[in-house]
């Protein structure tokens, strides 16, 4: 099946509110999945001065949404069912990128892994999104 | 254990950038936890004009630290190592609302379980997460 | 809705052969959901001699699985989609006790939340299960 | 750190009750991981005549546990914190294999990922498991 190009996908991106607002951008696709990139700003920050937990979570969310997006070729309405996210290190400066592979792709469900990794290319986290096609 | 007050809390919740860039609020304290409150705004939002889901994970990642900062009188620091949220409608309008519940305080893991309403007090979602202090 | 009697999970749990091997037995059902007990063995123990992690998962994968089974009274075919468990406290000898409660109940997708007592009514644990309806 | 020889590994499989009530094996070592598994048989399986979600779960779980101990030499006392599975499909004969490797080793915390094939070397579901390192 024909995949959206990766043109398609920023425009895509483009047109998501809060991916903009936190700054999502896409950075790669792969035959099996894409990544997406965000550059750390002050005000995606917690308490502590590091990245929010909810950012990280944000990027692995519209990883794998827009990676089962892509697969469709834009033909099916999605919405994330499940996400679970592992946090393996602080992340303070730098591009935070989630790299997310789809593991399951099913007619209902789709599911797909995240990796999480800092400027520095540690791995930051790790996650599992699991989507229902409407 | 001193508690934090509600004031406390809400003087924490003014220096988390991210919480603010979303809209964060603190709404009531409870014995064994708090529930935090966003309104929905254009911002928030994904591609498909619903609450990303990125925003109840940031939600209910912040509704438990808030709490374990509470329980701890805030005398901890703290970093989220896990989180996950189950998503049962989709949120468009109006107000939401993550009720955390310490269900574990233990001196190297505390978690919490979060239910997530929509402004008409459907449960919109669960969540389970765990920090670890420092 | 017609709910299945106590009686009739009774008859399905005979028939379904690992929760039999594992000793697990109906304890009680509420409104809204039903509690299944064990008894810790020394087979069921792992090599710390603390209850096996595989043992509480399977419990509580049992719990809602029986719960979603009794919601549409017996009609609806099921299968476990995702399981999650937090672990808090070890368990060594007793009853081990599943309490489940339906948190969603979807044409597709159902969720229940499980909490997970030892003998002496400690919390030892906590889950949330996802069932598809075939 | 020198690690555990396979050997060494299946004389602990050997003296873990649960795990050879369920009749796991150790399959293979890897630089970073290890594989378990076990045979599908009948008093494995749930109601529905397919393998327990608990017993996907107790050889994920057993999985990331001997990487964990694998990886710190025997020398270290680990319990699990969290366990998450995703089922893709069911699993109804033949052998099924729970492929773990270490995605994050820490002085309190250790994650691993684990992949499950089913006889015919399908992907039936992948988990992550957390332990901490007593």
């Amino acid at each position: 099946m024909t995949k959206l190009s990766a043109k398609r996908i920023k425009e895509i991106i483009a047109r998501m509110p809060f991916n903009n607002l936190v700054g999502i951008k896409l950075a790669r696709v792969y035959p099996d999945g894409l990544s997406l990139e965000c550059q750390v700003k002050p005000e995606l920050l917690n308490g502590a001065g590091i990245l929010h937990g909810g950012v990280t979570a944000t990027l692995a969310d519209a990883a794998v949404g827009l990676a089962v997006i892509r697969h469709f070729n834009g033909t099916r309405k999605i919405t994330t069912v499940e996400l679970k996210v592992n946090y393996f290190r602080p992340i303070v400066t730098g591009k935070v990128t989630a790299q997310a592979r789809l593991r399951r792709i099913g007619n209902h469900l789709s599911v797909g892994q995240v990796d999480i990794f800092d400027a520095d290319k540690n791995l930051a986290g790790i996650a599992i999104v699991t989507y229902m096609l409407l």
